[in-house]
């Protein structure tokens, strides 16, 4: 099969392309530049690279969610672009889940997290034997001090923090006194479409799918983005409303 | 410091630019082109997408070996090339402790190989305690065999295999019923310019140094590539020469 890999959930953005086991090309840029400058040039390169056409790809791999709002529309609006009316498959991936995928070697705990700003982080958990990684628990938004709470039960077992909100619940761990915890270096912290792409081929977003009651693949037409939260300012309307509290619960 | 790597030394070829903690950019491609078409491009690209030139950084960090003979000449022909007489420090990285930092977060036996031909590899084997790794061996290049029986001496102890010719070792020690090995997925089994900073940051690539008894960081004119064995063009003249076998020994 040949995929092609996008991620523009997180702060960074980038593309790959992978044939069965060999990833061919990958592009990461992570300066802060609004993935709608950056997405569609990085898939450019990385069919160039791979020598390829949109029309050779068998598959489009791609995070559809947790993170940034807007991020998770300019890859959706992507997919849908380059793919509608097209027979390749559709692979939504977790933005955690493709972090994770950075630590499918590890054994222990692997917590991906992104920022969700407001005291919160978009985080999943997984346990690694070494080989795989197995999901434990969905991906949720849940603030720092409550992700701490569930790390402390798990401590004696070393856990690895990936995504890019790993610094964070790193550093609120070891200020607390948490031991055990181990953050992953910059180059392998990020999600990256490599991560994406290794999500699909591993089987590990198609178990995520399995999980969720979701089709896997989908058709391009069918794909939905996952928000986890309400965009700020329908929280904002509903705390005017009176409806509910415009903090995060 | 602002960082520029590069690693020409693997089948694979990349760019990457570092700053302190953040990787800004980077890429890969693993399509068998000849790194000399593209590799510059790639150090084009990394720099553009950081916003940086040539002149903003500090230094630049590339693999000097081992690996293949024209990659290296490639790899170092453009540090020289692109900072001779600039007072920028140039940090050479062992190819395998570069893909040996793919498993920086690994507790075991981290095993970094690349297909040296005619039954060899190009090996080193580190410790990882889950957050650094201790360098077990020297680079050198043995037959695949020698290292199988090294491995079997390890047995208990988990083994992850990396590099672009881990697999080749891995496989082997299926055959061979070797257990506790793991080969690294396909997105982060290979040597990447991430790793060639990873090992600069991290301070890796300077014990190695300082094991090895050479300066670092060089002046990018005092630099030497490490080929830990000789062209197979100067083997085959010994062997005709009745000096030493043309097989690696």
């Amino acid at each position: 099969m040949k995929l092609l890999a996008m991620e523009a959930a997180s702060v960074s953005g980038s593309a790959a392309v992978r044939e069965e086991d060999k990833l061919l090309a990958l592009s990461f840029r992570n300066r802060g530049l609004t993935h709608s400058q950056t997405l569609l040039p990085m898939v450019e390169e990385v069919l160039d690279a791979a020598g390829m056409k949109i029309t050779d790809l068998d598959g489009i791999a791609f995070t559809d969610g947790p993170g940034s709002f807007t991020g998770l529309r300019i890859g959706g609006a992507a997919v849908k672009g380059l793919f509608f009316g097209r027979k390749a498959c559709c692979y939504p991936v977790s933005s955690l889940l493709a972090a994770a995928c950075g630590g499918i070697a590890f054994s222990g705990i692997v917590s991906a997290s992104m920022d969700a700003r407001c005291g919160q982080v978009y985080n999943a958990l997984f346990r690694g034997d070494g080989k795989t990684l197995t999901r434990l628990t969905a991906d949720r938004a849940l603030p720092v001090a409550e992700l701490l709470e569930e790390l402390r039960a798990l401590e004696g077992t070393p856990i690895l923090h990936l995504g890019d909100g790993g610094h964070i619940v790193f550093g609120e761990a070891v200020a607390a006194g948490q031991t055990d915890q181990i953050l992953a270096p910059a180059g392998m912290r990020y999600p990256t479409a490599a991560g994406v792409a290794e999500a699909v081929f591993s089987g590990l977003a198609a178990a995520d799918a399995e999980r969720e009651g979701y089709s896997f693949p989908l058709d391009p037409e069918q794909l939905e983005l996952r928000y986890l939260r309400k965009p700020q300012a329908e929280r904002e309307r509903e705390a005017r409303e009176g409806r509910t509290p415009a903090k995060p619960e």
